[in-house]
């Protein structure tokens, strides 16, 4: 199945995208108010129930996306995780991903303006594979981690490349406001097929910057999550978004940074395309 | 006024602290459940009034402290940003401040075990003088950021070494469950002084290891709001741990880390101290 989170004349919802439409499922479901709920305390199999039994539809055209999870209690971002990207950054190869975090509030959803902030000139895109945690826990185990996974969704890391590197830790590069693109929507494991094998690709006004497949990380899905639930406990709806490959643009020859009126997606095949204009900051 | 986070039998509750009492806010204000409610939809002055209306008083014997914010939507942390600590770091002066950033699911409140991972032997303290954010805002400017200061409490950024140097983000040593130790509560700044006179020690089993004023700090708090907010809006309840200052356990000869059986404090002048014994990871 394929959940996102919309607001629709004026109203936050999420629902299931069946077609070119989507069944809202806000209040259809006992507890469920949005999509962590149902990933926390409800199913795919209830959800999908709750699909068949709500008549109504409502055209995709027609809702603002907002972050697939506008609120998850974690975002981890793994950096520097492929190895194009490796060679590129000229990094030496680790024993341990790079983690750093992002919060809530620097993220926006599908369609929406990723925002360049008046204090820099170098917003650069990073096209990745976001997760979303179904089930939690701590300590799971590598052979476990994929049964902890409720679904896959696209994310485009937005960094301001200045303020990254103003000191050793990334965070304040990391954490613009609207810089954070994660959707369109997420899709179950069941309609995916081979996770290894997703296709990862960000075009910059049709352009094509990064290309890769998810099985050239450096460090796999389930060794991220073995080594984040080692730190804490993962819960429902946390995010993972997996790194980025080769091509960036503060890593281009002339470098290439988004500027207002610039359209950036990032596609994973099988998931769908997040698509995001790029705007000044008011 | 005083204000704490609490569970009291087996309910989440927050109130004010008055002598050695607390008088249960949750349900006493209309639309405020929570602490973080109470910033952000209701004043000091309403709190004030609510104190003198509920007769109902907690010894704070009873209580469990939770952290004094249990899920802030951001939690800010200021690495290196005294002196002696980034003497004993051997770090360059920095133009910026080093900002990194703490999940809500990795703090205790006070009295609470912080908590050694079974993966480390290398826990160690970093006793901290945190705020909190009370009128939230973008772009503040250093003249008005104590405007949009809440109040402010103690903080134990606890820190596991080994995997803070795992790569160059230090986010996994400064994550693990059950590490950051926040409390016993805040202080709104009418009841304090002068903030950048305020004194920060951190005792381990009893011996002075950390002793800082506020105005030691390299990048002040009116700095760090005004940076933090040029980069992401601060909303109310939102959490600056302010940096550490020298001591620290990792830059001893011999270097001092924490163990179970231990008892770590942090005292800031005119707020209180915040004790947390130390256990092993189940």
């Amino acid at each position: 199945m394929k959940f996102a989170t919309f607001r629709w004349r004026g109203v936050e919802g999420f629902g299931a995208v069946v077609g070119e439409e989507i069944a809202p499922l806000a209040g259809a479901m006992s507890g469920v108010a949005n999509l962590c709920d149902l990933i926390a305390h409800s199913s795919v199999a209830e959800a999908r129930a709750a699909v068949d039994a709500v008549r109504e539809r409502i055209s995709l055209a027609d809702i603002e996306y907002l972050p697939v999870i506008p609120n998850p209690s974690k975002i981890f971002c793994i950096g520097v995780n492929y190895e194009t990207h490796r060679v590129e950054t000229n990094r030496e190869r680790l024993g341990y991903p790079i983690v750093f975090l992002r919060v809530a509030d620097s993220q926006v959803g599908h369609g929406a303006p990723m925002v360049r902030p008046r204090v820099s000139e170098r917003l650069d895109f990073e096209g990745e594979v976001a997760l979303v945690i179904g089930k939690g826990g701590r300590d799971i185990s590598e052979a476990a981690a994929y049964e902890h996974v409720f679904g896959y969704s696209c994310y485009n890391d937005g960094s301001v490349r200045d303020w990254q590197f103003h000191t050793s830790q990334w965070a304040p590069g990391k954490n613009f406001a609207r810089t954070g693109a994660f959707g369109p929507w997420l899709v179950t494991p069941d309609e995916l097929g081979e996770i290894a094998e997703l296709k990862l690709e960000t075009r910059l006004n049709g352009e094509i910057m990064q290309s890769a497949t998810v099985d050239e990380m450096i460090f796999s899905i389930p060794e991220q999550i073995a080594y984040l639930s080692t730190i804490v406990e993962l819960r429902p709806g946390d995010v993972i978004v997996t790194g980025t490959p080769g091509g960036v643009g503060v890593k281009r020859d002339p470098q290439v940074f988004m500027k207002a009126g610039d359209i950036c997606e990032v596609e994973v095949s099988g998931i769908g395309v997040l698509s995001n204009p790029i705007i000044d900051q008011d």
